[in-house]
């Protein structure tokens, strides 16, 4: 039943308080594709098979195969050590014929030289003479292990076998083939409703350490039978990824092969653009694409919604609350189901802030005050601190105190199992 | 023998090779101290007792006493959310007739608003009325836990025992009484030499977590028997700590506490300013000081040295320097003496350096070359990134490529009992 625990994103009470009203609404509304059935998107068909590149009887190589009609884009990582597929992803998008998304695990082919670029040009251009399309045409991905050069040859044997395994509906398989060091498979499938129709969305993601996303994550693919212009998709993406991807962090390390496809097949009929409902719909669909790999991050045993509102401008929000996400003390101190709030106000505090009203500032273990005027909140407790922090969702809530902006940033707790994961195996 | 451990810094080589030539010399002229026989500095006497502020039977409470002609420079942590004691330190330090310095662990009074300014206060005040001298003239330091109070009675009642507990020699003892989750005391005492005569300096220091002083460590205090005009003596200590303590980080976290203090008793006659071989020695003490705090470093198993050269300007030296420094991945990698170099490359891509030519970037494990030309060295192999990996000491040498800026940090690896630390015991 793994497939239910993937496309459900559970116990959302705490990222739904920082959403709006209207998106909430969204959200329930929506309709949640039941287990094992996920909507199969017209004009879209997947495929996933073992290859074999780095363990054997594994599916680790996944093609998407697209109509020609469909709107594609991309938005890929700011590593300037970019992997060498999402160079030639970016270079082959431009010419605005993408047909094929072709994703292996194993190796990121990065860190890889020429040899890299070349690896995955051979890749493509195999790919493109068996289906029949200009090699680009094909969009490559890869994910795994940096700086170990692809095995070029596996692939190439095994995408006869991927080509003949075409499915409308078996986004299960490919959200597996895409997983690393996932320990669960990330689809959402979704029917989103506005008043001049509905549009039907399924995607897959995947990403569970070395994730600090810039403009994208590790890897996700949304695809929509919405209608809408390439040159729209890109404004509608780059929004898109800001409000979820772009808000997520494990580690703060942002990967050299972060990248997020969405494909509008336009099979619908429906234009999105300018439909408020759909596009929030969208938006909340992107959020929770994101919430799952922050739920399923390398040994994370919390989830934990840092939101830091008034503040004078957005930039100062996300700086205090990346900040707290990626303090290995706060961190270690969910872990532990600790109230030790003492390092958030430091983390606070180190923030960089100009002239930050220090007594103005207020800090909230989910609905418990525990930091006003400086110093310990009079009514705060050491026992109502750990009942909040004894949740699986911990919500920590600053308030700067001098302005209107407010931001939202999900992360995980630092677990002795992130350290073992990170020591034992190579990702 | 732990007063061994304390007083040397062994195995300096990989140190050594980012230290100029000059200062190498300065390193092996020096007179160091042989076992426990730490040098005293005339015009300074320390006392360290048991006050039981957080823990029975432990050296919690430490004073220095000061002679009148001396001169007195601190630099204080740049947190906004700065400690009460840091607060009143800076005020008293402007008046220029500091005597006394006041520190305990156990509780850090940060965090602690109006009360926590009176509890110092009510300290130092103390300790002025039983010496005889102005209340301004005790400069208080706290380390501990954030956020809770300060048993102001249990340090009041332990101050006369104190001051009758003088010595000129028992450095160890202050030492061990400001330490809060560090195995081993930390204490240097040297002559330093030049052509126009000799000082001693001795210096004591604390910090195992929350470090990444920005300004000065958690707590440092280094006294030597020089002439240098108190404004001098401030320039000097900026720069002092430019070099050391604010080269070090174990977890990025700023604390709220970080003070370092230098005291000049004059006693010598000697002066430093102006001349090269004293400052030069001085500088070295003083990273040798702050090196200790990453040898001791929470769950540490490895010392790693980050340089970076090639640079276009020192601040971006620094932030890959930090980054590389800071980030979990490559810290988990350390823990395991993975070679894991992927990380490495990773985290300088995303450092946002502006037009970073990837192909010019090299990558150093010790005296393995592994990355050139935008990816794998053809002659690195596996076994040789081990060989470096296996060691305690590692050297991560990354050259940019773009200009003749260079800079050094030193931190730890991160392990599992670093998150066990953090999580089992609030610091």
């Amino acid at each position: 039943m793994s497939c239910v625990r993937a496309v459900q994103v559970k116990n959302i009470k705490l990222v739904v308080e920082s959403l709006s009203e209207h998106l909430k609404r969204e959200r329930e509304n929506s309709v949640k594709a039941s287990d094992g059935d996920f909507l199969s998107i017209s004009g879209v068909r997947v495929s996933a098979v073992k290859s074999g590149i780095k363990v054997r009887d594994r599916l680790d190589l996944v093609v998407f195969e697209i109509d020609e009609k469909s709107s594609v884009a991309g938005v890929f990582t700011l590593n300037k050590f970019c992997a060498a597929p999402v160079q030639i992803a970016k270079e082959n998008l431009l010419r605005g014929n993408a047909r094929y998304f072709l994703v292996n695990t194993g190796y990121a082919n990065a860190g890889t030289g020429k040899l890299g670029l070349k690896a995955a040009k051979n890749c493509c251009s195999k790919l493109a003479e068996i289906t029949k399309v200009a090699e680009s045409s094909v969009i490559p991905f890869s994910t795994g292990v940096i700086g170990e050069h692809l095995p070029v040859d596996k692939v190439l044997s095994a995408l006869p076998a991927a080509i003949n395994g075409f499915s409308e509906v078996d986004w299960l398989s490919a959200a597996r083939g895409i997983m690393t060091t996932d320990t669960q498979p990330k689809v959402i499938s979704r029917t989103i409703r506005s008043k001049n129709g509905s549009i039907r969305v399924t995607g897959v993601a995947k990403g569970s350490g070395m994730i600090r996303p810039d403009m994208a994550t590790m890897l996700a693919f949304v695809f929509c039978d919405a209608r809408v212009a390439p040159t729209d998709l890109k404004v509608l993406l780059a929004k898109l990824v800001e409000g979820s991807f772009n808000r997520i962090t494990v580690d703060g390390d942002t990967s050299t092969n972060d990248s997020c496809m969405l494909v509008a097949t336009g099979a619908s009929g429906i234009e999105i653009v300018g439909d408020r409902e759909l596009e929030d719909g969208l938006g909340v669909f992107f959020t929770d694409l994101a919430i799952a790999l922050i739920r399923d991050a390398e040994g994370a045993t919390k989830f934990v919604t840092v939101s830091v509102d008034g503040g004078e401008n957005s930039e100062e929000c996300l700086r205090v609350a990346y900040a707290i996400s990626e303090s290995p003390l706060v961190k270690t101190a969910m872990f532990a189901s600790d109230p030790n709030w003492g390092r958030i106000l430091a983390v606070i505090g180190r923030s960089d802030i100009e002239d930050l009203d220090i007594d103005a500032v207020e800090i909230m273990l989910g609905g418990t005050r525990v930091v006003c005027d400086g110093g310990v909140d009079p009514s705060y407790t050491e026992t109502l601190g750990q009942m909040e922090m004894a949740e699986k969702e911990v919500a920590v809530k600053i308030s700067l105190g001098r302005g209107t902006a407010k931001e939202t940033v999900f992360t995980s707790d630092l677990s002795v199992d992130y350290v073992k994961i990170n020591a034992d195996y190579r990702s």
